[in-house]
C-alpha cells in the first residue's frame, strides 16, 4: 500500500492528519516535482485521476479523493471513530465535512489558483486541457471565505469541535481549509472568536503537524 | 420527520432517488415558491443552511447536503446497500460519488446559474450576500462537462454501473448530473456510448421518476 502525497498541498494533509489521529502508518511517495508546483509527469501518466492524494492498494486498486481514502481506513479501523458513531452523527459529520470541502476548500483553492502566476492555465486541478484563470473568482472567493468563517463560527458556539464533543473529519477538513486560507492571507476575521479558539486547540494536536 | 424538497432541482432528486431505491417513504414539503426559481422566505428564515434538500428530524435536528441525508438512512436501513459493502467498495463508491458532485453537479450548476437571467445575483446557492454571475464560467463549464463525460465513459467501460455490478449512490449522483446537464443542453457526446447505454438503463429504473 502506498499513499501518493504532496507535502505542501492541503488535500493530502487531510489524509495525513486522519492517519495520525488513527495511529496508522502508510508508506508515502511524493507525487510532485521537487521544488516545483506541478505533479511529476510519470505520476500523471500512471494515474488518470491526476490529483493527490491517491492511495494505491497492493492489488493495484487506486482510491482518489481525500475523504474516500479516509472512508477506506474508517471501515478497517473504526476506533477512534472519526466519521460518526450513529445514524445522526454519521450524517452531521458528513454534512459539515462536505460544507467545508465545497464552501471552504474549493473556495481557497479558487483564490489561490486564479491569482498565482505559477498556476496560469491550471486554474483547476486534475484537468487535461488548460483551464485559464478568471480574476473575478479571486474577489468572489474572498467574499465566500468570509461567509464560510461566519458559518463555522456559528456552528462552533457552544461546541468543543464542529459537530460536538468529539474530534472528527469535519474538524480535519475545516482545519486544513483554514490553514490553507491563512497561507493565502485569508485570515480568520477578528469577530470569529470561536473559530480562533477552535483553530488553536486543533493546531495543538500532534496530528496537526502530520 | 420531513424532507424539504424542490421538485425541479437536481440535488433533492439525489435524495428522492435514493429513498425510492430503498423503499423508504418520508413526508415532503416543497421549500420553493410555486412557479418561481426561489426558496420561500419562511424556509430561508427558519434554516440557515439556505439550500435544499434538508431533512428535519422529529427532535428538530436538521441534516443538509444530499449525501449526508443518504448517509443517515444508510446507517438505519443498510439493505439494499447503496454506499458500498466493504472497505474498498465504500471508498470506491465515495470516490466516484464525490467526483460526480465536484466535477459534474457543481459544473452544470455553474453553467446554469451563470447564464440564466433569473439567477442574476444568485450565481451560487446558499449565500446571504449577492453572488454575481461570471459569464466566463459558462464557457469553462462546457469544457469541464466534456471532460466529465469522458471520465465517466472510461469508468463505465466493462461495468454495468459506475463502480461495478451494483447500483450505488455513485450512479444516483451521476444520473442527476446528466439529467440536469441535458436540461441545460449539455448533452451526452455521441462518442460517449458507455454513458448513453448506462443512462438509458438507469432512466428505466422506477427510482428515476422519483
Amino acid at each position: 500500500m502506498k499513499l501518493y502525497n504532496w507535502s505542501i498541498a492541503p488535500n493530502p494533509k487531510r489524509v495525513r492528519m486522519y492517519l495520525a489521529e488513527k495511529g496508522i502508518e502508510v508508506e508515502r511517495e511524493e507525487a510532485a516535482e521537487p521544488g516545483k508546483p506541478v505533479l511529476k509527469p510519470d505520476y500523471l501518466k500512471k494515474f488518470s485521476h491526476r490529483r493527490v492524494p491517491l492511495l494505491e492498494l497492493d492489488d493495484g486498486t487506486t482510491i482518489g479523493e481525500a475523504m474516500a481514502i479516509c472512508r477506506y481506513f474508517e471501515t478497517l479501523h473504526p476506533d477512534p471513530p472519526l466519521m460518526g458513531i450513529d445514524a445522526i452523527d454519521n450524517a452531521i459529520v458528513e454534512m459539515w465535512e462536505r460544507i467545508s470541502e465545497a464552501e471552504g476548500m474549493f473556495v481557497v483553492a479558487e483564490v489561490f489558483r486564479n491569482s498565482k502566476r505559477s498556476f496560469a492555465g491550471r486554474a483547476l486541478p486534475g484537468y487535461v486541457e488548460p483551464i485559464e484563470q478568471i480574476p473575478e473568482l479571486v474577489e468572489r472567493g474572498k467574499l465566500r471565505m468570509d461567509q464560510y468563517y461566519v458559518k463555522i463560527n456559528g456552528q462552533l458556539a457552544g461546541r468543543d469541535f464542529i459537530t460536538g464533543a468529539r474530534f472528527t473529519v469535519a474538524d480535519i477538513t475545516a482545519f486544513c481549509v483554514i490553514e490553507f486560507a491563512r497561507f493565502c492571507e485569508l485570515d480568520i476575521p477578528e469577530t470569529c472568536t470561536e473559530v480562533a479558539r477552535w483553530f488553536d486547540a486543533v493546531a495543538a494536536r500532534p496530528s496537526a503537524k502530520a
